[in-house]
């Protein structure tokens, strides 16, 4: 296994996770940090021994977002087409995280700010310590609110009303009203994040990998298409599901009473 | 009329009612019963004597969706373009749905499960018995989350996020939750709901029925299309109706002081 | 400076705010008044130095759409190709607004009803007073609920369930239903709009122009694409906000600590 260097990593029983691991600096990211994500990301895809990837910080705060001094000045100082390249790798960790087959679960406590926001956001389930907060700050840095994606994707989360001032303002989401708006799971006290979190994972390490991977494909590409199309697409993949070992594995589990056994195929 | 062997049917004074009638079964669905939503839906399309659909389910549930005998095992013995030909026609059955010019109530007590859920989140106007739940639980079965344009649907309904993890891991939504969430247009104590529905359904079949038709299909359309295209779409189809007779009979009405009486032209 | 005659219109210290003003007619709207609306909309879009857009209504409600006298009336002597040159200049308003690069903030008390509703629904920002309420009445005069683009937008604001029952009823929406589904930004007590929108219009006169511009537009244009495009989009463009002066400005008064003064540039 790579070892990671910008992270903490871990794997054990088929379950990754990654925790950001400067808690000096709230998490911050530096170039390296986007780097290491983007390529974890990307690695992850074809690991079908991994079936969960938890996201979460150390220390008082989930991510801070870009680091001022590591990744703002140094970007004033660049040219443009390296910024780009800047822009380009950013969007990279987020588009991974969500073509990921396996479902990805942000523990989010404390501090959630610009792309560590946009990170969360990009999750499938946002488990919230009552701590959290999100934070889309990017206009408050004299910059557009539409980065790594998250002006198509977080008024699709809690509706384009709340999301346009969200990204315009960059004001606090409290977890309160992460949790009303549909942006939070569920939320629990600080100190039940851990077990919170562990009980999703307990449950989707069991689930029968291949249906839990085409749902998420199905929610991704069921956003750009048209409804009809969308019924037969699902018509189509499901028609898959139906032929593979995993549905006979649950009718077989049925009948006999026992739990099944799927391999995701 | 035709004759519907596979559930209740009943029309009177331009209402139709298709109750789901196995009981003893939680009112799961077979290959029969999808066969003949399918082709209701689809006859009741140019029936413009027909105002209002009303779905729902009798005894203590809506409907418990695909039987677990009668569909699933069947499935298991079939070839791959039989089991296509089967996710294909439960997918005409939403699109028969959501194109019909009618607005659809569903009226839903006990649960709403998998295939039974998705047929109350394609109808437009959803009543709640307290009693009621949904569940999406095709993961549970070893399948994919996307069935019948459940992927394409839920998440405009509820929002990315919720849906997600409706769709992942199939857990209850409760009567509350569907409220909150605008799953349900209103939740009633169960000895309620038929009055609640009645309520609509007045009020419906007295509306302009080409208008209640538009707004139905905007609304389908607009949801695939981009902003631009809609405005100018709405304001073609606004003209049609603005140059119909119904438009002209609310103005009669309104300075003669009399209620409109409308035609759908 | 234009004077408008069919409105009251203001400017100051970047503040541009444009109030209904027939009062005794709850601010109904008129051809004129549409003409106007279209006309000053256009006309903001070149106007860098105002900042910000305040719409609102003089008296006890915000707007309460066409007129029945004035355009019901009128439009029912009219042919085909005129009807539609009124649906067409009633798009554009909305259509301007939206592409306005400016925040639009919409301080709504009392009823906003029909096009009133629509024009509120398409700014960017909704304070309301708990007066305040939308209704989306268009099918209760036996037109389509699809009028001025507002199937595209409300259900992407308050989800495709509310917002299809909203548009076929044209049931009244509170101020509570409002806050509570994502339709209004805040609500506060009748006497305390003006403050609230003050409040929010001397935030955004502060921020970086060009940031908040680029921010409305990658909401517009990312609801129309698709996720890996909506990133590399966000790519593009953030590269332009991040090699242009107000970025800069932003380190440098960071550093500085001295707040930023940027030049939408």
């Amino acid at each position: 296994m790579k070892r990671w260097e910008h992270f903490d990593y871990d794997e054990h029983d088929g379950i990754a996770t990654l925790t950001f691991s400067r808690p000096d600096r709230l998490n911050s990211l530096t170039f390296e940090v986007y780097a290491d994500v983007r390529d974890l990301t990307d690695s992850l895809r074809r690991r079908r021994d991994v079936k969960v990837l938890v996201i979460r910080g150390r220390g008082r705060g989930f991510c801070s977002g870009g680091d001022v001094d590591e990744i703002i000045g140094e970007l004033l100082k660049r040219g443009t087409r390296e910024v780009f390249e800047f822009a380009h790798m950013t969007g990279a960790c987020v588009r991974n995280l969500r073509e990921l087959p396996q479902p990805v679960i942000a523990a989010v406590n404390g501090v959630a700010a610009g792309a560590g926001a946009v990170l969360a956001a990009a999750s499938d389930i946002r488990v919230l310590a009552e701590s959290a907060s999100f934070r889309f700050l990017f206009t408050s840095v004299g910059l557009s609110g539409g980065d790594m994606g998250i002006c198509w994707l977080l008024p699709r989360i809690i509706g384009l009303g709340r999301a346009t001032e969200a990204l315009l303002l960059g004001d606090k989401i409290t977890s309160h009203d992460a949790l009303a708006w549909g942006l939070a799971s569920r939320v629990v006290a600080d100190d039940q994040l851990d077990a919170a979190v562990a009980d999703y994972v307990s449950r989707l390490k069991d689930m029968a990998p291949w249906g839990l991977a085409m749902t998420k494909e199905m929610v991704n590409r069921a956003a750009s298409t048209d409804y009809s199309s969308a019924i037969e697409m699902e018509a189509f993949t499901q028609t898959l599901l139906m032929t593979a070992e995993d549905f006979r594995e649950f009718h077989a589990g049925f009948t006999g009473k026992r739990k099944p056994k799927y391999l995701g195929r």
